[in-house]
């Protein structure tokens, strides 16, 4: 596209390429739009917003992947409920002195990743200031038939399941390129009872941690058996692969607790491509621990993402 | 309360207070909420960003009124569509070094609003970061069993009408403190039949605009039946009230058409305690004209708070 003259030409724009979607009967260009459910239906609603200098950097991340990642982690939401995501509302507030280089691949980038998951960019709010890129998105979609999966359903005995790897996320840019696990949940949640699922954006330990808090229950998590990145072996900061691997976060991986007959029918026959491992265990005492190959179990502090008040990405 | 330590305090604390609604099962604690709609539901939504040193600064404006703005802009766009609000999702960046003297407030104000209207805050995102105070709130609603009223169905011989009074609104501080016309947009929509409706963020002139374009029709305003804000009285500054009251902006109140029998019978027998007002006419001839109190009439610029990449608000 031409870079937009304003705020309206950029809607326009954005407006135009909206297309049609035939549960969205309003989209851009009233004061609100208008999704249609059918009778009963039960709505989903993520929102996650994507600050410039906390959550990205340009460069090296391309404002193409930030609009991917905008969008991104709110369909790794929608996937962490096994939901089906429907319609996107996207509030954009652009660096002034950069709009015009930023606004089109932006919308490009968040356009690729929407139409791959049949989202509808229903509606938003678009502004310019002096300050940095930030984005929030809103994600509608559809809770499964069978009722979200929620974080707090884990029962001990339960395996840990987890898809694909992790670790090093920020620092390979798979942070802005990932493919969420939409349709991988889905599949989980059609071939077996899916009892809690969470998608790991603070690090495996933290999120881990979330579903325990949730479900008063515990965790043992085997060392050797966490699937590790390629992009942690280029690392070298002291800190062991594991290390990476349990606490970096953003991996926008799922990690799902199952009874161990459904683990074991999950494991033998996997019914998704990516790569699904038995990561650990949940028991009935409060706490997580890491067990070595030898059997040795040790507590593992819940850390990773830091969200204290004080505390930035790198 | 408190000042919170953190972003899982503060959390925390949101979450205690959210209550439970009837209509979200599912609130904050996990990836996404759930919002139930009843059988064949149509689900409005309204998206607004507020950023600071944009669309307000502190002081003069309060953290509790920040709060209460950043809900009460996107009742207003419910209303315009004659939507009843059920569920907000606040996303919001908290300064680091304010975010403590901030937070609490800031949910205190908004927080009073949604127990006006029954809204439940069912989800969000929460952050800090080195820049101002950014929020973006996405308000689910109902839309009416009529329809929403949309900004494209003004029809020529149609009366314009308004709500309350016009100008000075970021003067006077009113742009933060306002009571958005809900309640009256559905009175009005189950006294009338509404054929187009905006709520008045951008100036008088301007969102009138807005419908004439969507509806592809012009329109004359009447001069001398403009209702002009006290407000405006104490601006010294060259302008006249009747240009404060078209293009100030941020009044949010509602500007309707209506058949003129409706109209007439609207202004005779007022269902509304607030003032209704006939301030003009829909013609075929696309448009905006003023008509003097001498029935003479000249072009009115559509303009109002200008959405250029390169403005922003005072």
């Amino acid at each position: 596209m031409a870079p937009p003259s304003d705020e309206f030409a950029y809607i326009d724009h954005v407006r135009r390429r909206a297309g049609t979607h035939p549960r969205v009967p309003l989209g851009i260009g009233d004061d609100a739009a208008l999704v249609r459910f059918p009778e009963a239906a039960e709505c989903l609603v993520a929102a996650d917003m994507l600050l410039e200098g906390v959550h990205f950097t340009m460069p090296p991340v391309s404002p193409r992947n930030v609009g991917r990642k905008a969008l991104g982690v709110n369909l790794s939401d929608m996937a962490a409920m096994a939901g089906t995501p429907l319609a996107a509302f996207v509030s954009v507030a652009f660096p002034r002195d950069r709009v015009r280089e930023l606004c089109g691949e932006f919308d490009e980038g968040l356009r690729e990743l929407a139409a791959v998951y049949e989202v509808a960019v229903a509606g938003g709010d678009t502004n310019t200031w002096n300050g940095p890129l930030v984005v929030d998105v809103t994600l509608l979609g559809e809770a499964p038939a069978t009722g979200p999966v929620r974080r707090s359903g884990a029962q001990p005995g339960d395996w840990i399941l987890a898809t694909g790897r992790f670790g090093g996320s920020l620092s390979s840019g798979r942070h802005c390129s990932f493919e969420p696990r939409v349709r991988e949940a889905q599949i989980l949640n059609n071939a077996a009872a899916l009892h809690a699922m969470i998608d790991v954006s603070d690090g495996l330990a933290a999120d881990l941690h979330h579903i325990l808090e949730e479900s008063s229950v515990g965790a043992v998590l085997y060392a050797d058996r966490i699937p590790i990145s390629e992009a942690v072996a280029e690392l070298a900061d002291g800190k062991s692969a594991l290390e990476h691997a349990l606490t970096d976060g953003e991996d926008f991986e799922l990690l799902l607790t199952v009874s161990p007959q459904d683990g074991r029918r999950l494991l033998e026959q996997p019914p998704v491509e990516v790569l699904l491992s038995h990561v650990g265990e949940i028991v009935p005492d409060n706490g997580l621990q890491i067990e070595d190959a030898a059997g040795n179990r040790s507590p593992l502090a819940p850390h990773g993402w830091q969200h204290g008040f004080g505390t930035e990405k790198p």
